[in-house]
């Protein structure tokens, strides 16, 4: 049963210098945690609403965890709110050891790398993510002033797509100039007034930088070859994670 | 000054019950109110945080104010936060009368129009909405059961996109079926298995249907060409609004 002791240091992880300390995370909901097992995230524990034990898919769910040996646990009502972080919970929460699941040792970045400048709004970020997850692209490298990408809205946001990155790590400008220039990708900058994309231009290793709908990229990242992508000029801009969908489905093809 | 009784009122139009019963909206922010003023919605009035006089945006938001002769008064921080929906508000509301706004009658709708199948988040259909706003399209159809475009989460992330659109309306499933088979358009389904979009195999008349990302497209709607983004088979779907942008970049290229 969660004690009081243990209801407490869950909801801790809800604070991003807490989840940084103890590199753990809650994530709630039946996909999510499908996704992280799918992918062999480091699960914990899982807990279930008692109340919820016979619906269907949570009964997949703690066949997935018997087959997996993941230890899980029913639990009333009450403790599984008192934890959740979300109005309409689903009922499940496991903790996941986030420590080994991801690489942020620069030079082992895939060749085909996501740069996000200044990204502070994590369903926007969380968005993000889960492009790259569709896109196949599992190298991120975000600016120190980014959302955490493990804030509870960004993991929902993502939909168990932060499981499938393998790469990411948080620097300064300088660093993400000094890791640019070390490598030979095409970079390309997604900024509002330049030309769209020519595939034919640029090789398969590229790294794409986006920054944020208010602040566009900072200068410091004045690097690369920028891209537009072409509307009526009926508003001033897209979101970023439209804008990152685009780009990345033109890379793609 | 805003009394007890008119605070009450503009709190009211929160809720769709009675926005539909006095087609009025309340928007906030700076952005999106200079959008409204800058497609001609009519703006009943403004109220301004007295805080915030001397913010340059605001200073040039009031001269637009004066120059198009809509009226505005200051009011104290108190009352502008009682009646805002946002946690950091600019301090900055207007009240918008939607009556004359946009036209239903479905024969005047463009020939490129968006068709959304229970789209029931609000934040995802606001982005869609600005998403159609910067490729130019005005024309949208929602099934009775999608959200209310004029929730105020919706009009959030719509970012002043809403004052783009035109034609809109919302239609039982039936009615939108015998719409589209009295036009000519070549109507396309987004869907997950499909081909990807081959622009040399129809017109510029179009109409593109997508559904929610829970329920996919209702049966009902089975009309037209399915087509899909290719992934990587990473995870399992794209969020909606990302998948409208990267189609509407396809259609307008």
């Amino acid at each position: 049963m969660l004690s009081n002791n243990k209801i407490k240091y869950l909801k801790s992880l809800y604070r991003k210098k807490n989840r940084l300390q103890e590199n753990k995370i809650i994530i709630e909901g039946i996909r999510i945690i499908n996704e992280a097992i799918s992918k062999n995230a480091e699960v914990e524990h899982i807990w279930i609403n008692e109340k919820n034990k016979s619906n269907k898919y949570l009964e997949k769910l703690i066949d997935t965890c018997k087959l997996n040996k993941i230890s899980f646990t029913f639990e009333s009502e009450i403790h599984i709110k008192s934890v959740s972080d979300t109005k309409n919970s689903q009922g499940v929460l496991a903790l996941i050891n986030i420590k080994e699941q991801y690489n942020s040792i620069l030079k082992q970045f895939e060749n085909r790398v996501i740069i996000l400048d200044m990204i502070s709004d994590p369903g926007n970020l969380g968005t993000i993510i889960r492009t790259c997850a569709w896109f196949g692209i599992d190298s991120l490298i975000l600016t120190d002033n980014s959302a955490d990408i493990f804030n509870p809205k960004c993991v929902r946001s993502g939909m168990g797509a932060h499981f499938y990155l393998k790469h990411f790590t948080y620097l300064g400008y300088d660093k993400i100039i000094a890791y640019l220039n070390s490598k030979k990708f095409t970079i390309l900058r997604a900024t509002l007034n330049a030309e769209k994309l020519d595939k034919n231009n640029f090789s398969d290793s590229w790294a794409l930088i986006l920054g944020s709908e208010a602040h566009g990229i900072n200068p410091k990242l004045q690097i690369g070859q920028e891209i537009s992508i072409p509307g009526k000029g009926n508003i001033e801009s897209l979101n970023v994670s439209i804008a990152c969908g685009i780009i990345l489905n033109q890379l793609s093809n």
